[in-house]
């Protein structure tokens, strides 16, 4: 059984079918709700199931090796879990059971040899390949729409971790590996990545390189990309790409950095150098509480500019706090992790630093050594609101059953931008929310997910009630009213949920044009036949 | 006066002419290193001056433009003093009077209309530009030897602080500033770059850029590029390339790092958005022993990997300390600095790693606040060859007159890997010299100048005795015969030196044939006419 047909995951929402609240559970949830933010739900609706949905036939043959081979399939349940992502738009048509670019085939390749056969037969017969990793993009990164046949091009057997070197701290990874599993892998070697997106349990290492992920550390190495050596992807149009595997070089141009970001449109990802770290022995944490918003933003600001480097340091606005059950107030959640040394010297300066913006700290900061009982003291806030992070997904597929519309967003900007740039995606979003099928404003929360001494990470969360047909409409008018005020304000469409389809206007405008030219060249030498996940990132064709 | 031509600044060697020293000081010298290593001089010369130098005559009329508003020159002095960088072959040539490859012309534009004015003019007229920042190039990065007529593009009159952001830490400057010009411009708003390379007296912001630059942050933010928040760039083909100052973002592949290390081939640097900080308040630093190089290594990666994060970590091995006048042992220096809080606990745990793993820190840590009288305390060993670090190139430069081959030559490996490497560029080096005119090893010394989790960047100085007529000869074995060496062990020819002409033939084994083409197709789109810096980081005409 592959990993997308796993009866245990949702052909539809995020992640595991069980997590799903059932009927009674989603009244329950309606209601709670009703009592924070006043949205109502309007529909108590079931997902179409699996066997009932209807795909168009498959428009081509499979290429005979991986028919012989038995690694392209056309069957209705890899057809269906391969048709969407996870965006917003994506989950709210599988739940009706429209599976309507559905792909003509699902590959799996093993090897070189077969994804190189892919390549020739794709391009000689004028067809797409999709890379398909988790399957959890949230930007319309896996599914094609376009007019030609295409293949999700699954990557789970490329599952494999090839080599561990424990001194330089360096793993060889294959990127069909999920988050779980590469760190499964690392166990035995006392080592971790310590990667942890939201989406870790299901995506995987080759799309958090494609798509540039943003994981577990808040400050200095936020991205995956800050933790890669070395690269290798296959290219149709110019054989191996691999680069060395070096802690660091001035030999030109990156060439790992044109691999980060490219989204399955340069080539095929196969594995990486990753730079892997022991599991941290000493903890510290301490959550700070402020009533004023523009004083916890101060905060975390001297905290991003202190050079402490804080492992976390994410600001919950109030109504994010409420969402996350943090408390009602703005929260500023710190933690230090170390391997090898204690922390009480920097959680104390973290803390002083948030007391004298304003804050608060009532349970003072919390130590542990993994070596001592004091481990085993219960979680703080941190510890649950981890939980939360892990699971809200779940919140948002539970929501399209009640006819609620709900997303997040994200982007960068400067500390100096931030405060012009806060004001204007609100204003949008409630503007645009009132304008929507139930004309209300509903719910928007903000966190700083992760921060930099130049500027924070903000990350908003919109609840809005819908009308059961103009959910989707209701949802375009947000998204695109605040895509349109991050783009106005100075900010980055994307921190890290990736460009795709969703978010590529958005994208056009925001690199300079120049560089989009040189990226369009630079398809034509890797993928001359533009097969590759064609639209994402770049428009088709260009 | 122009930056170049003032009569303070050598036609030929490196930096200031009276910081060389005279005949009676080179004899010194001279009997200093063969106490030292037995390297024993051979000649004792001076150079041509400026006035003697012969030039070819200019092979083309100036844009019309240039020469009207006087931005343009084809003055003697001009064109003597950007013909070469600062690379061994180019001050052996420079000091012998021979400046054979002699831009035809020298442009200064201070505009943007300027430069397209000249890039028009060039691609027209089948001339190539080459620009031109301090002119300290190390790898042939700032001279053409190639068939066309050539233009050196100095960038000196991009030379302001166009805005300064304390909120956020950034500022925005011209990429002509130099690292004294730049400083003090930041010094008024109480920020510093802090990025000090050893040619931090000359070299510019857009050089750095360009080439990568490595600085003053041994750990974490070493390169340049980790200090870029967003760049500008113009370009003969398409116009404009300026990117969003932005602290992250994941927006596809980072148009900032196909900017950073393109070494002029792509278009001209004209401002970035750099991250700044405050001067630092307090400091902490130790002198670490080691009777044992591999102790000394392994105490290094444990620092390296103990994410205390230093701020200086560099450890020399006894003979760079011997050079360096810092001891006679191998010699881990290890610095914290920081404008927010005091620094006992990283320090204390530094010497603590450095002891465990065999050293000896006789002085103990050293601390200090700039606030109180503790600054005051003499300089450490750090101190002292913090001054060595920037005088060194004057030590080669001086060893020219000498007939002494001297030179430095840098990589960056894996922790694992660098045993091997380490001994196989000692292998190379002595073979090498050993088969050179005076058939002698002379002297090799390491050290390392950033180190990361997952490996250092050893950096190697060579000091050997030659004959007068033979020095390009025998400096051209042992430069051959050292980037095969680290070729060969998985090594990147260049951490923070740049490629330029020098290092291309290694370069271009090091990256992918695949990336090479990419960066050859974005040549096409940004410099259709290849009229930038051609044979520099690309063949000319790829």
């Amino acid at each position: 059984m592959s990993r997308q047909t796993d009866p245990a995951r949702s052909h539809w929402a995020w992640g595991r079918a069980d997590k799903l609240p059932d009927r009674a559970g989603r009244i329950a949830l309606g209601k709670q709700l009703s009592a924070l933010f006043g949205v109502e739900a309007n529909a108590h609706r079931d997902p179409v199931p699996l066997d009932a949905v209807r795909l168009r036939p498959s428009r081509i043959a499979p290429p005979p090796a991986g028919l012989a081979e038995g690694w392209v399939s056309a069957e209705h349940a890899d057809r269906v879990t391969h048709t969407w992502g996870r965006s917003y738009p994506d989950q709210l048509r599988g739940f009706a059971g429209d599976f309507g670019p559905a792909p003509d085939l699902v590959a799996r390749p093993a090897t070189d040899a077969q994804l190189t056969q892919l390549f020739e037969w794709a391009a000689g017969h004028d067809v797409a390949l999709v890379p398909y990793g988790g399957g959890t993009s949230v930007v319309g990164g896996v599914t094609y729409a376009g007019a030609r046949p295409w293949v999700s091009l699954d990557l789970e057997r490329f599952d494999a971790a090839l080599e561990v070197d424990p001194v330089s701290r360096l793993a060889r990874l294959q990127a069909g590996m999920t988050g779980p599993a590469l760190e499964a892998a690392l166990a035995p070697h006392d080592l971790t990545l310590r990667h942890f997106p939201q989406s870790f349990e299901f995506s995987t290492l080759g799309g958090w390189i494609a798509t540039r992920a943003g994981g577990h550390f808040a400050t200095v190495y936020t991205h995956i990309d800050d933790m890669v050596a070395g690269v290798r992807m296959l290219t149709p149009g110019a054989g191996l790409f691999e680069t060395r595997a070096l802690p660091g070089s001035g030999a030109g141009p990156s060439p790992d950095r044109l691999v980060l970001g490219s989204e399955g449109t340069l080539g095929i990802i196969t594995d990486a150098w990753m730079r892997v770290r022991p599991r941290p022995r000493w903890r510290a944490k301490a959550a700070l509480h402020f009533d004023r918003f523009d004083d916890a933003v101060a905060a975390t600001r001297a905290l991003a500019q202190s050079g402490l480097h804080p492992t976390n340091c994410r600001l919950l606005d109030k109504r994010e706090a409420m969402l996350n059950m943090v408390g009602t107030r703005h929260v500023l959640l710190v933690a230090f992790e170390s391997a090898d040394h204690p922390l009480d010297a920097p959680i104390a300066r973290a803390v002083a630093i948030g007391i004298e913006h304003g804050g608060r700290c009532p349970k003072g900061p919390r130590l542990s050594d993994s070596h001592s009982a004091a481990a085993d003291a219960p979680a703080g806030a941190g510890g649950l609101w981890k939980s939360a992070f892990i699971d809200a997904p779940y919140l948002q597929s539970s929501l399209i059953t009640l006819g609620i519309v709900a997303d997040t967003f994200e982007t960068a900007c400067s500390w100096a931008a931030f405060p012009t740039l806060h004001r204007a995606v609100k204003d949008a979003v409630f503007t645009a929310a009132e304008q929507g099928s139930r004309g209300v404003r509903g719910h928007l929360g903000c966190r700083f997910t992760h921060v930099y001494p130049d500027g924070p990470a903000p990350y908003y969360t919109f609840i809005v009630p819908s009308t059961p047909g103009a959910e989707l409409e209701d949802w375009a008018r947000i998204k695109h009213a605040a895509s349109d005020a991050i783009l106005t304000h100075c900010g980055t469409i994307t921190h890290h949920h990736a460009v795709g389809r969703v978010h590529r206007p958005w994208a056009e405008r925001q690199r300079p044009a120049a560089f989009g030219a040189v990226l369009a060249a630079a398809r034509r030498v890797l993928d001359p036949a533009g097969i590759l996940n064609p639209g994402a990132l770049l428009a088709e064709g260009s």
